[in-house]
Parts: C-alpha cells; sequence; structure tokens
C-alpha cells in the first residue's frame, strides 16, 4: 500500500526481501503511528529478534518475515558441503520458530520453504529454491487479501459507514490486509465511504495502526472510544461492521479476535446491522469442536492501567492512568458465536459461518 | 467515605464548610487518584472557580458547593443595610450559577438557600438561615444516597461479582455516592464482593476514581478495558451491573449516563444479568418525553485522540497516542431504553424504569 512522505505516496509492504544484499525490510511497527521508518535486517538471528521483539505483528506478516528469514539464512551459507548445509537449515528454523512459540504463521510459512527446498539437490539450487517458496508465499499472501478484497467490496455501498476493531491492516500481512482489504478496494473502486475505527483499548491498535494505514491511502475515518460504538449504531450512523479474526473455528463458525469484538457483535445483532470477519484461509482451525476451548491469553495488567504515546516534547512515553493502588484483569481475545456474524468473508468468496465445516473442501489452506 | 493516609483510613467528605472561617472545603479531584489534597476556598468567586475548573464534579457535588458557596457570599457580607444585602445575594447567586451554566443541580441547591433566606427579616437571620439550608441541602444529599444504599444493598449478594461504569460514587456527591453507595453499604453489613471498574475512556474515570474511592474503602476490585465486559459476562465471571446516571426520564424510563453505559446494559440482557440504574431523585426529568430529544454533548476529540496520566517522573502529563494524522468522534453520554433496565434504585425504594410515571408521586424530589 502506499505510505505519505512529504506529501507524495510511495509504495511498500509490510515485509519485502532485498536478495542482492540479503536483507529482510521490515516497517518499525513500534514507531507507529508517530514515526515510519523501514529496517532492514542483516541476518536470520536479526530477524527472527525482530520477530520476537515485534518490530513485526500480524498472521501474513511474521508468516512471510519467517519465511524469508529461512531464506536469508540459507542464503548466507558459504561452502558446498550439503549436511553442513542442511544443519545450518535445520539451526535457522529453529531460531525463527522460537522467536513466537504460539504462534502458528511463521511454522506453516516455513515449512513451505523447507518443503520446495527438498526438490533441490545440490546447496545452490536449494539456496534459490528457499528463495523462490519465501517470494512466492509473500505474493500468495498479497493475491489472497487482494481477493478477500474483491469479494468482500461489494458490501461496501457508496456513502456506507464502516466500523473496524483492533488492525487487520495490511501492517498484519504483507499488503492489504484482511478486514481492510474490502474497504481499499471499494476504495479503488471509486466509491465514497466512512470508516470508524475502534480505539481497540488497551493496546489501541485501532487508533494507532489502522488511522495511520486509513490516513496513508486517503479514506475518510475518524476514531471513537470502544464505548461510542453502541450510541453511533443507535442513532443509525453505522450501516456495516467488518472485523479480522486471529482464529476461526471451520467447524462452529466461531471467531476469536481482539478483545471487544464479541461485544461489537452483539451490537450490531441488535441494530440488525451486517457483521462481517474477513480472514485467510490459513487462519481456520479445522480441529476444535467449541469455542469455549480457544485459550483466551490473560495480557500484562500495565496495558489496562495506562497508555503509551508521545509527550509534548515528542517522545515516545508510557502513563500510568489507573488509580496506583488497583489491579486490573486483561483479556486479550474473546470468541464471537456464529448467530451473530452474518458472513465470512474469504479469498474464496463469502461464507455463513455454519457453512465452512460442509464446504470444508473449498476453504482448505494450500499450505 | 473514608480515606487512606499514611496507613489509616481517615473520614472526608467530597464538600464541606468551615463556618468559623467562612471557607468551603473541597477534595482537589483533578488531581486524583494520583494525589489526595483538600483545598480551602476562601470566598464566593474562588468557589465558582472551583465548579467551573472541575476541581469538583458530579451532580450532588456541584450542588452542594454552589449551596455553600451562596452561604459563604452573603456570610462575608458586613453591615446591616438589607437592600445592599440582596444585592450582595444576587451577585453571589449569579455568579455561582454562571459557572456551570448546563448544570441544573447547583441552580436547584442554591434555590432551596435563597427560599429559606426569605423567612428572615434581618441580615443576620438571612446569613444564619443561609448556613443551615446549604448543610440542610449537604446533610439531605448523605442522606438520600444512604437510602439508595439502603435499598440497593439487598441486590448484592455474598460472592457476587458486580460491574460498574465511569464514577458515580461519593466523589459526585456530598458522600456515599449513587452506584456505589449499595456496594458500601453491602460492605458495610459485612458482605464479601468484587467489583470491576470499565476503564470508561475517553476520560477513565471508571480506572481513575472509582478505582482510587474502592481502594480507599478496601472493596476487592479490578478494572478493566472498556472492551473485556462481554468476555467477562459470557464466561459467567460477572453477575450485577450497576451504573449512575445524570438524566433519567420519568415518562419513558430511559437513562441517559456516560457513553458506554448502553452498550453495558445491551450485554447485560444478552446474559440475563440484573442491570440496574442507581439515582437520587433530582436527576429524574419529568419534561421530556423521548430518550432521542436528550441532547448529547460532543465533547474534545483530544479526549479519544490521547491519554492524560503520570509519567515516570511521577509528573502529571498527556500523551497523543492516536495517528497523528486521524481525527474523532466523541460523543460523551448515551440513552438507555427502559427495556434494558431491571430497576431504578432510588432513595425511596426500587422501581421498574416504565413504573416511575405512574408512581410519580413518591418520586417527587422535595427541592
Amino acid at each position: 500500500m502506499k505510505v505519505l512522505i512529504r506529501g507524495r505516496r510511495r509504495h511498500f509492504r509490510t515485509v519485502e526481501f532485498d536478495a542482492r544484499r540479503n536483507e529482510v525490510l521490515l516497517i518499525e511497527q513500534r514507531l507507529l503511528p508517530h514515526q515510519f521508518k523501514v529496517v532492514r535486517i542483516p541476518d536470520f538471528q536479526a530477524t527472527a529478534r525482530a520477530i520476537r521483539d515485534m518490530v513485526v505483528r500480524g498472521a501474513g506478516a511474521i508468516g512471510a518475515t519467517a519465511a524469508f528469514g529461512l531464506a536469508q539464512g540459507v542464503l548466507a551459507f558459504k561452502g558446498a558441503d550439503l549436511a553442513s548445509f542442511l544443519r545450518r537449515a535445520d539451526k535457522v528454523y529453529e531460531t525463527l520458530k522460537s522467536a513466537r512459540p504460539t504462534a502458528v504463521d511463521p511454522v506453516n510459512a516455513m515449512k513451505q520453504v523447507l518443503a520446495a527446498m527438498e526438490q533441490g539437490s545440490s546447496v545452490v539450487e536449494k539456496q534459490e529454491l528457499a528463495l523462490l517458496a519465501a517470494e512466492q508465499f509473500a505474493e500468495e499472501d498479497v493475491a489472497h487479501c487482494r481477493a478477500i478484497g474483491g469479494h468482500g467490496a461489494k458490501l461496501i455501498q457508496d456513502g456506507a459507514r464502516i466500523l473496524t476493531h483492533c488492525n487487520a491492516g495490511w501492517l498484519a500481512f504483507v499488503d492489504v490486509g484482511s478486514a481492510t482489504a474490502p474497504i481499499y478496494a471499494a476504495q479503488e473502486q471509486g466509491r465514497k465511504f466512512h470508516v470508524f475505527c475502534d480505539e481497540t483499548r488497551p493496546r489501541s491498535q485501532g487508533a494507532t495502526l489502522t488511522a495511520w494505514e486509513l490516513a496513508q491511502q486517503g479514506v475518510s475515518h475518524q476514531i471513537i472510544a470502544d464505548n461510542a460504538a453502541g450510541h453511533l449504531m443507535q442513532r443509525g450512523e453505522i450501516d456495516l461492521v467488518i472485523v479480522g479474526s486471529d482464529r476461526t473455528l471451520g467447524r462452529t463458525g466461531e471467531v476469536a479476535n481482539k478483545i471487544g469484538t464479541y461485544t461489537k457483535a452483539v451490537l450490531a445483532k441488535r441494530h440488525k446491522i451486517p457483521f462481517y470477519v474477513a480472514i485467510p484461509l490459513s487462519t481456520i482451525d479445522w480441529n476444535l469442536k467449541n469455542g469455549f476451548d480457544i485459550p483466551i491469553e490473560e495480557r500484562d495488567e500495565e496495558e489496562v492501567l495506562g497508555a503509551w504515546g508521545v509527550n509534548g516534547r515528542r517522545r515516545r512515553e508510557y502513563v500510568r492512568v489507573a488509580n496506583p493502588g488497583s489491579g486490573a484483569r486483561n483479556p486479550g481475545f474473546d470468541v464471537t458465536p456464529a448467530e451473530l456474524i452474518t458472513g465470512i468473508i474469504t479469498p474464496v468468496g463469502i461464507f455463513k459461518p455454519r457453512e465452512l465445516w460442509r464446504r470444508r473442501k473449498e476453504l482448505v489452506f494450500p499450505g
């Protein structure tokens, strides 16, 4: 997507690879929205640290970063000894995998790279195949997001007022995003609309990342407190809700996503406002039988008790907002049942949540 | 209520009057929760400024402050000339009234003081009656809150987990509070329970004022992001919701309160969790016929775009959280319909919201 730099829009992806210099290029997301900077990562160890330290976040984005990191690691190998090369590849894989141990995307992405490498017989061949496979993973991530956009854009009518929650935007993928894909596609098709970004406390990804993205792309938008969406719906000021998902249960149509998503779905149902979830196929879980079995991570209470921002001297700073003697509960995710979801927007079409299982052959992730 | 000072709990009211020194004493609420300080206000002009500048806030608290401010102003009058005295009283009244022009509580409170003064015939008599009437207003505010607590405490069972939103606590009244009154009464009766305080973005009164109050009183509590209540209800972790109200329509049972209240009511209804609104009688509006006619103030967007807190050097500071190029919508209040409200807790008993009009004779504010 495009980024405004000194009044001009330049094209960037969240994750790129410079094959000539064997460097991974990442948008340094921890500086957003207050500073835009692309960092060049010189070796696979540093790429693993970038994943661990949240320079890059989001399912598709960390998948592609791990794929490129694996290619980067094996491309740095000097010599022709196959046994040493394979030991190196294994070490690179393990290093990148352990950077975010609970995430499935880096592992899925790297498995595609490893499978491609098996087709080569020499070190050089395997190196070339690793690079090609990583590049292909990234291109497919973009293609899947564009396909989500193609299907979802039809839902956005001229003049629509759309609510989003958290950030399932292009910063969470290689490009385009999932929940934002229909928005960007409708914009390309020339439609005019307005987006309300839920602030998304406690980490405020809506106010920071989604609002930043939309501002860069020139999409009309406003940030609202998470408390305000119900009132806007009640007053008829929201026509459509689109969110992303960390995990969607293929058997039940339940959707796990950032805390607060469930509340928005309950409100949308009451006001008969369509509520859509946009997902890449890789996030469908075909095994779990009950949304209540999805583990809900309890995050650091400091997130709830304060906020990160920039102060008057333009320095990034954490301020403690809450009463110093009080603690917090901080569940990171919630689960929205199928009955509250109008449709699931995927790269291969829009599905009713309870249709997923019956139509699973159309939906199996190729990776 | 009590405030913890160096490990000991001392009793304070939000608003007090020192008749000997003719000073109004206020808890400086802008410093809470990070610093507790009582300020002495030397004259009625300064008392008006304290109301205007939000040293004191909350319906009952600003009512009592205005009543004491009026007494303070007329007590400072020297001499026995009745005409000059009445001109002074009028000037004091207008000064205090203009400090918060949209609020009804200061006006209602001061009218009680003025009515009492009419019973006296000399300056000295009128001065004494003004002081008595202001003290009586404050005592009645406390008595009404205690009565709310007496009725509401029955709703809190041992082991209950209660959700509150915003601050309708003792800091918003002279003492005890409205939404917190049942909590403090149940605590006095020896019951054990736990309170979840909604953070209440954008101004975070739940995380700051309510959490501070509960900590001072030793009530078990945790702060949650406004996004988290739906998840906790879904998991069966909330048994009861109690909120306050800025305005309750006597004809329809609709309740205007801090933005986000409506959302919590919708969630409570879905989960069959009792949802109560605790109010003093002065906040019932017997005229308006439709909640949609309640004006919803659109507040400064900076509230949504950032947060106030204390930084690492213990200084109070505003940090900008949101994308610098983005704006915000910031409705300050929302309206909850009667069908979502289990009961309205008043000083004279608990009512179904749609009973208010039929039983209005029991509910008319004596003031």
